[in-house]
């Protein structure tokens, strides 16, 4: 297999490729700009060889302007589709935490102890504060952020945070999200070796894996808020992923695929 | 009323004068060196107005030898006391937090989140903490003291603390000590209007009153971690009653109780 087949048979095997996720990857990764048009050709022949076939990708298109994702618009035989006003603004808001190279500085932490009530409350007001940043572990909040979510009601003290304790680690580390970044660390190190130093592809090949990685990456690391990556334990592979991650995107460079000269 | 007498009744209301607890009061504000030796008739003089009879006297001497915090040595016809080394350790380690004339600085917190845990457990670690200056509220401990007691175990976050909030408050004001604490406040505030600017007494009405001011003190503020006075409500006397106690104490001055001098 050549390195493309390789990389791409890794990353597919990790599951999870929803058409509707992968457009907005597209766009967001390499068209996230109010005139970067993309054809709907284009898009076919990027998103094709990761499985998406052309009835899905209708469907998904049709879903997205309807939401008001994405405005297309007709030329000739084909459609252009771009990001609405809408579209780029929930691109632009998810690109901190999708392309930082570092997690969040360990420095400062905020500990939010709320007032004590039953479980139902306390479950809706996890809910809430983990919209700005917060994580639940031993009845209490930790946010490495800005503190955003508290109220006079709530008892919070700012300053240093030794090391986590195990119990909490295994409280903030979902099962679910400690496999998945497990699985993607080890089909990333298989497409880092697949691909060498020097990847040689076509840039519709760099757009597809560009997409399947992007994708991959987001779809667990905007599951949970973002938190030192001192306060993780060992076996936590999240900071080697955004590591493969970037080390990957740098590699593989950002081809065009909007405009006249798309994947060329 | 004389203004002693006026004094001595509102601090007699006030209850709780066990003699054993008087006695260790005495020494420890009057007489805390290994030379201060108190005679059995100073002493008498001392408590008898304050309510405790020979009987009780003997008893509690007795009680105090068997546990080891004084030594009484005979002398003619009376016996003089002082305190044993133990006792002199306990009267110092005490003495910090009766005698301090401001609570502790505000402006390092901890806070420690314990693994969770159910009940009985945390109930015993509680009473654990509550040793080295944890106060529990919300499920957590606070303390702006070193932070001794905390385990790797635990998750500690060190820092600032902004006002506690009201239910946490209401968690570290115990209703006793609140009721305590009004009482005493009550009462000091009579005996600082019965004395006066300059207090007109003898010897043994100020060894009296200090006993009993020093008493009352004591037994509220050895009953609770301090926590700095900020942290509390508006409506916890703990600060007004140190602020009454060391005016007091000051404007009394401290009787000479032992030696040939005694009381004169």
């Amino acid at each position: 297999m050549s390195g493309f087949e390789t990389s791409l048979a890794a990353l597919s095997a990790l599951g999870d490729r929803r058409a509707w996720s992968l457009i907005v990857t597209v766009f967001g990764d390499m068209a996230r700009g109010p005139e970067d048009a993309v054809s709907g050709p284009v898009l076919s022949r990027i998103l094709e060889p990761v499985g998406v076939r052309p009835e899905a990708m209708r469907v998904a298109l049709h879903r997205l302007r309807k939401d008001g994702w994405i405005i297309s618009e007709k030329a000739g035989q084909t459609s252009n589709h771009r990001l609405s006003a809408f579209g780029l603004e929930q691109s632009e808001a998810a690109s901190p935490r999708i392309y930082a190279t570092e997690g969040p500085a360990a420095g400062r932490w905020r500990v939010l102890v709320p007032r004590p009530a039953p479980q139902p409350e306390f479950a809706a007001r996890r809910d809430a504060l983990a919209a700005t940043g917060w994580v639940a572990a031993g009845g209490v909040f930790l946010t490495a952020g800005d503190g955003a979510g508290a109220t006079a009601e709530d008892m919070v003290i700012t300053g240093d945070l030794s090391a986590l304790p195990g119990w909490a680690q295994a409280e903030i580390e979902a099962p679910a999200l400690a496999a998945g970044y497990a699985a993607l660390k080890a089909a990333l190190e298989r497409v880092d070796a697949a691909l060498g130093p020097a990847p040689a592809l076509a840039p519709v090949e760099t757009a597809a894996l560009r997409a399947l990685i992007v994708h991959n990456w987001r779809r667990l690391t905007l599951k949970h808020p973002a938190l030192p990556d001192a306060a993780y334990s060992a076996g936590w592979n999240g900071p080697a992923c955004r590591r493969l991650t970037h080390d990957l995107l740098a590699r593989l460079g950002r081809p065009r695929i909007s405009g006249p000269d798309a994947l060329d």
